[in-house]
């Protein structure tokens, strides 16, 4: 599996409005032949100096997420709707661990002490 | 649920060993009474321009959150380990869909046209 994650900042004068509506559309994207998990969201402002949204894509391997990369409706979303929103992007695309006991990331710490 | 992302840029004489031994030191993060599920990972060179890691995690709310980022373990990590190699970090923490049918964020595009 990858997940590809973009993270965006918007120019200053932007309509949030416009920027929640092309995020929308990226929810709403089905690429012919591809399964994809997609997340998008606005920042919480739970911590100054963040980015201003977030996109995280879970595809199943490269040729899913050269298909979804190429698909026309991300183009349209990505260079018509965000692009023109963002001051800035940053992109990665890394692999998320296969099956197996260590795939699923999660961790439970023991109890909270007490302060 | 809340999901916060990091992508970050390390700098040119970075030893990539470094990355992972601090990428590695978060998948093994656990907080106490605070249930995280995190993947992290270098960039897979599908593109061209791209950061060069990304971390992002999956936490109950805003509470479980400031837990992760308040806790000295992974302030050791982020302080000690990564912050050192960075050149540039953006963060977003944004909101994923509760239950619900829109909440898998999956679709599934009809099946591919033949070129």
């Amino acid at each position: 599996m990858i997940r590809n994650v973009v993270l965006g900042r918007v120019s200053d004068e932007v309509d949030l409005a416009a920027l929640e509506a092309g995020l929308q559309a990226l929810r709403e994207l089905a690429v012919p032949g591809v399964e994809i998990e997609l997340h998008a969201g606005v920042d919480l402002g739970l911590r100054a100096g963040n980015a201003d949204f977030a996109v995280t894509v879970d595809l199943a391997d490269e040729e899913a997420y050269r298909a979804y990369d190429e698909n026309a409706e991300h183009r349209r979303i990505r260079l018509g709707l965000l692009g023109p929103l963002c001051s800035s992007i940053e992109r990665v695309q890394f692999r998320l661990p296969t099956a197996g006991p260590a795939s699923s990331g999660r961790t439970m710490g023991g109890p909270a002490r007490t302060r």
